[in-house]
């Protein structure tokens, strides 16, 4: 039997993660769970799963899931809450799914808490990769990837050294808008950004697959995951999503996952790892899907991936910068009051005005994070003017 | 340094593999080389790679190789030739590369001095899986298989368990007919099948792709390696032939390998096997290869496919009779004596008139496997009449 603690129980990462437990109700048991403000639903996975212990974000959100009938021996409010579930001494594995920068001081405590990590939030490694990674492997503490590009990469590897890599092969859907032109998507606005063609995610990580800079985030956080370097990380656009990633090893022999586009997969594995157990998912039937094509992605359309690949180059904070910006360009977006052709825009800028710093602390890297999100805040008040380069 | 002894080295695979030994000089010496017939490559082969010992099918042979100029410290003929070339003292692998049941002495004999056996041989494990995969088991010795497809599968599951295995999936390349319909499957003549789209093969093999014997051979040798039931060994027709086998393991998480079509990776994987080796072999692009297709096989029109897994299910001796009547019918085809929708017509009366014994000794293979041999020579002088069961 595993326990499990969940950071952000009630998004769509932490809803799989308790299915993957529905079905494995031998084998896993929820300890602890932690969700941002959504106190209704927490109330209820916590009288199903009966954690010893659950979290939220703000007094307020606490107010509400008792009000909800929400109970458990213990609940824990704000930041300290994360941090809380993520090192409760029932917990073998902590789920990191919640989003955005807050779970970074959870992931760390859990590590240092020997907890195994199982991480499905990508800004964790964009933003803190060589403090994160540095401290796992000081503390022996496995990283497992819930991303089902990394999870992918991770299958394929099965242990293999670094040095049997040769490249890294992140596979994209390509977004929804993928066969636009450039003049088409000046003229793109949030709600048809949101339709993605494959998979069901939250509004920023869609907005993220639109631009390709999930894409971005993904070859940053593949460095750091498979101690890989930027120019043996390529991305190619696979429009059926069912090649999840591939890895071109030493002598030219190259190795894929496929399966469904289900995040159940990949929970299951990182639950399970190194066992892999008999899961009641669907199955991929390949003549059924027919066809799976493969083209380079449109660098110019696309200039976010590239700006990844230039983050990860100049290294240090440079990837703070390149992170917060982009929250905060993509939040104008969905507010209606920034183009999506200028979300590189935003980007570039911040990451021109920024001089990339190699020590990485955390107070360092909170401080990069305050900086960028406050230029580009400006920045996307007025992205007008100025070209983007888009070589990669 | 390893050092590989060659059956089969003037042969496709054989070439391949020499071409291998040229790729890694300080990696692997060839110490043996046995050949059939053609004298005159040998010669030039045991003049640039200097083997310790070479084999030629007979004196014959022998005497054309002296003609050509061939040295060698020890020229050894006949069947013992195999022999003393799969068992010589210095050899580390053997490359089992020769064509049809004369290996199958070679790698037993190979198996019992201990001698890692690197697979590309169908013949071998068809008549006799269950001989050779105990000895291998006994001896402790790996055996490598160097068909494309069980390398693919063999390289996917990298030591995973059989138990995590929940089905392994053989693509095929259709062959050159996949689209034709029975009418036109009717008129084929030697000529049409021996242009394959893919692959440069042997004649026989090259048929046996054109009828899907290849692919269910495969399957039969999957069964074997691997230690799968033919229930759970599925076969898709897949024309690019890029993806050149698959696992679907038991979370429903499938695992591929993809590469170019180049018998020299799965040879040079056999060689520096557990290691893996640089090689100056050339890159999948998988933009540039654009589209994958995926279908099922047309059991009605290619009935040897469904042969073979009946044979598998039968089990014991049934698998000798499939192959040595598929070897009559497909000489007879090449002869121009019989039809090529008549090649499973033969095999299966074969099949129909054999009653399978389960006690397998080398005996009791080559008895069952001249009878059959015997009555299908008789049946492809008047295969007509009488309906195929097509059914798998």
């Amino acid at each position: 039997m595993r326990t499990l603690a969940i950071l952000g129980s009630t998004g769509s990462i932490g809803r799989s993660a308790l299915a993957v437990v529905d079905a494995h109700p031998s084998r896993l048991r929820v300890a602890a769970l932690a969700a941002g403000d959504n106190a209704a639903l927490l109330a209820e996975q916590a009288a199903r799963y009966r954690p010893a212990m659950v979290a939220l974000a703000s007094d307020d959100a606490a107010d509400r899931f008792r009000a909800a009938g929400g109970t458990a021996a213990e609940l824990v409010c704000g930041s300290d809450g994360l941090v809380a579930v993520a090192t409760h001494p029932e917990v073998d594995i902590v789920l990191c799914a919640s989003s955005g920068t807050a779970a970074l001081d959870a992931v760390l405590a859990a590590i240092e808490a020997g907890k195994t990590i199982a991480l499905a939030n990508k800004e964790v490694l964009v933003m803190a990769g060589a403090l994160v990674t540095n401290a796992a492997r000081r503390k022996g503490v496995p990283i497992l990837p819930v991303d089902s590009e990394h999870n992918a990469i991770h299958q394929c590897l099965h242990g293999r050294p670094t040095s049997e890599i040769r490249r890294l092969i992140l596979t994209a859907s390509g977004g929804p808008f993928r066969d636009l032109t450039l003049e088409q998507l000046q003229a793109v606005g949030p709600d048809a950004a949101l339709r993605h063609p494959t998979w069901q995610m939250g509004r920023k990580i869609t907005i993220d697959s639109a631009t390709l800079m999930n894409k971005g985030l993904e070859v940053i956080e593949a460095h750091w995951l498979f101690g890989v370097s930027g120019d043996c990380i390529d991305v190619v656009v696979h429009p059926q999503s069912i090649v999840h990633s591939m890895v071109e090893l030493s002598d030219g022999s190259v190795l894929a996952q496929l399966g469904v586009t289900d995040m159940r997969l990949p929970i299951q594995y990182a639950c399970s790892y190194p066992d892999r157990w008999d899961g009641a998912l669907p199955r991929l039937d390949l003549a059924k899907a027919g066809r799976l094509e493969f083209h380079e992605p449109a660098h110019d359309r696309f200039p976010c991936l590239g700006l990844a690949y230039r983050a990860l180059r100049e290294g240090g904070t440079a990837p703070v910068v390149l992170n917060a910006a982009n929250e905060v360009a993509v939040a104008s977006f969905l507010e209606g009051r920034l183009g999506f052709t200028s979300i590189p825009l935003v980007i570039e800028r911040a990451l021109n005005e920024h001089q990339a710093e190699s020590v990485l602390t955390l107070e360092l890297i909170r401080r990069v994070d305050a900086w960028a999100r406050e230029r580009a805040a400006t920045l996307a008040a007025r992205p007008e003017g100025g070209q983007l380069n888009t070589a990669r």
